[in-house]
């Protein structure tokens, strides 16, 4: 800016924008403290379940995502952040976890032993208009066994996703989970005699079942026939029935077979589901996923089973909102030390050190403000201490606690 | 890959990288248990001393960082990944956080109750060859406070600064903290007579003393005189000699004067100061900051005060690795189901339920896998679970313990 110019409010072009790149998100620490209490539950649940946390970096070669089935086209022609770096490498920002998980377990393929059960809390980035819901920016709780395709771990993914629920204080009746089977829809097609294009359509219309009207005519179109879809339960026996016999064993009947639910990526192989909350207020998933057996034959001729999900930070905290559920942690106690003149600030960090040292997890700021007691004592009421200390030439300090 | 070819090893340009990114790193679970086990850390004894957490996204305007003095040039055109979105915007993984948390204090400036303590945990982008302690992308805790000049409050930011690193188990004795005085230089320079570029360029110098030899010959080019850097300490009633007293007072005395600590930001105004391990292993600061007293008048005209540091995750855990200090929290019990027979999967999972639903923070983890029971001991023990139940047709399941 011209240095020889007195500042000046109207000349906004001379000051840098205060605003945030666009689509993307500032926290400020209110927000950060909801944040860190859906991370933090997100955590603590998955761990109890045994997965442990895995990270990758932001950026990842381009080419992880432009082999056809690693990720939906769409994505990856139209929606991904990609750019040529200074030493002419092509570079993408994530768009899905799922590709970098499916990286790094074929890079370590030899040594891991599986089962593995991983978890992550990526950042992910998507080049769309922003709207509700739907950020260019979004974190997401990521969770994978690798390695086993046994009935029971279908069962443990889908049980893990709805304890998540049950932990942030959701009940059962909040929140509906949708289950489908990709082998067993495509037997159906098979058995229909579909070609694999009239598969894919039709897969293609049942994702947009919900939003379209004119479902049977378009399903007619693509099967040549009239096309009824039929609602029959899955047999007891099926994988589907299996998994869903598990369920109830554990006590999750909040459960419904959805023929429509098909989950957009190419990759998946079998058990599919997605969690809905039944309060109508929010109709984006809560959280969706389901077993793909081949992922990491993209990197080497070894496939491993997989079944995972995923559950993002805007859907989970619009779902918090909707129903009061809690929004943050219980606070920790907080003490404000307050000096009453500078030469009492160093004594002051004195005695804070030591509360802090006696008294772990225990927050201790300190009012360096050059202002009266009782305005100091307002203040740190507004914070949301628990109470403060008055510093003095006294040697007596003790703890006055609001009510 | 061709469809038609079956499976080969051999050819391997069939078949996608499993390599990060260049420069930036993959975290499997055991290095996660290291990175979470540090930021667990910095932002438990952050918080202690009243600081809340923010973040924003890693995506900035790159205006944010071309504005004269708010980043250093050197980063700005050659090290910063910059890019231009699909909407035509020019973006920047942010490269610092600092310019960042000036944007947000900023546009908050009316609402916020001053002094405000921040801290963020945010992960930082540069090109540039990775080396030792340098990678593309790093985490690095970032503390601030704003809206205080007080003596009291340069204490505290160094005083935190110290307490993280007794935190992570370290002694005094393993480190130093270098402190300066920008404002204290610049007089010293003013009474040299020095035009402003004569300035600079001597606290270029000075930043470079420790890597190069001729340090008095290059310092007579710029001053145009024999130069004497001298080495008295601090009056005790300068800002400098009040912060060390205050310091002292706290029972810090790892402390040093040191005028080649310069730090390369042109933004610093006052107190600066780095951390060094004193073993002679690593050479780079463990972390670094200092007073800046009008960072936010690049967006508005209101002028904020502000002090604060930034601490990388890498030369973190050099630091940690160096001095055998401890580098994982304490375990928490982990019980390993063993199902006998697939058809007791499911009980297995009911039991786990109920475990956990009782012992809060218990991780327990189920063994689908087909091999008989001792192997499935020895796999828990393996990985370091405190015990296993052994589930069977049987009503009593209990706990065995591991020594």
């Amino acid at each position: 800016m011209p240095g020889d110019l007195p500042y000046n409010h109207s000349m906004s072009n001379d000051f840098l924008s205060t605003d945030p790149y666009k689509g993307v998100r500032d926290f400020y620490p209110e927000d950060m403290a909801i944040q860190q209490y859906i991370f933090d539950t997100w955590s603590k649940t998955t761990e109890s379940f045994g997965y442990e946390r895995y990270d990758a970096s932001v950026l990842e070669p381009a080419s992880l995502y432009k082999s056809k089935g690693a990720v939906n086209e769409e994505i990856v022609n139209d929606q991904t952040y990609t750019f040529t770096d200074r030493g002419d490498r092509e570079v993408t920002l994530r768009p899905e976890m799922t590709p970098t998980v499916a990286r790094m377990i074929a890079k370590k393929q030899k040594e891991l032993a599986f089962p593995v059960r991983w978890y992550s809390i990526p950042n992910l980035f998507r080049y769309e208009r922003p709207q509700k819901g739907r950020l260019r920016e979004h974190w997401q709780l990521n969770c994978d066994m690798f390695g086993s395709d046994t009935v029971a771990a279908d069962v443990e993914i889908i049980a893990l996703a709805h304890q998540l629920l049950l932990d942030f204080g959701a009940k059962p009746e909040m929140f509906e989970i949708r289950i489908n089977d990709r082998a067993w829809m495509n037997e159906r097609f098979e058995q229909e005699g579909f070609t694999h294009e009239q598969s894919n359509a039709m897969l293609y219309l049942l994702d947009r079942k919900a939003k379209i009207d004119n479902f049977d005519e378009e399903a007619e179109k693509i099967a040549g026939k009239p096309f009824d879809l039929g609602l029959s339960d899955p047999a007891p026996d099926s994988r589907l029935g299996q998994v869903l016999a598990g369920l109830m064993q554990l006590g999750i009947n909040n459960t419904k077979v959805s023929l429509s639910t098909v989950r957009g990526f190419d990759y998946y192989t079998g058990v599919i589901f997605e969690i809905f909350d039944v309060s109508g207020e929010n109709n984006r998933s809560l959280l969706g996923g389901g077993r793909y057996d081949n992922l990491t034959g993209l990197f080497s001729a070894d496939p491993v089973s997989g079944i995972g999900f995923g559950m993002g930070d805007v859907t989970m905290r619009d779902f918090l909102e909707t129903h009061n559920l809690p929004m943050k942690k219980t606070k920790s106690e907080h003490i404000v030390m307050i000096p009453t003149k500078p030469d009492q600030d160093n004594k002051a960090q004195m005695i804070a050190a030591l509360i802090r040292q006696e008294n772990a997890g225990t927050v201790v700021s300190i009012d360096y403000n050059d202002r009266q007691v009782p305005k100091k004592i307002e203040a740190a009421r507004k914070k949301g201490a628990s109470g403060y200390i008055v510093i003095d030439e006294t040697d007596g300090h003790s703890i006055q606690r609001f009510e």
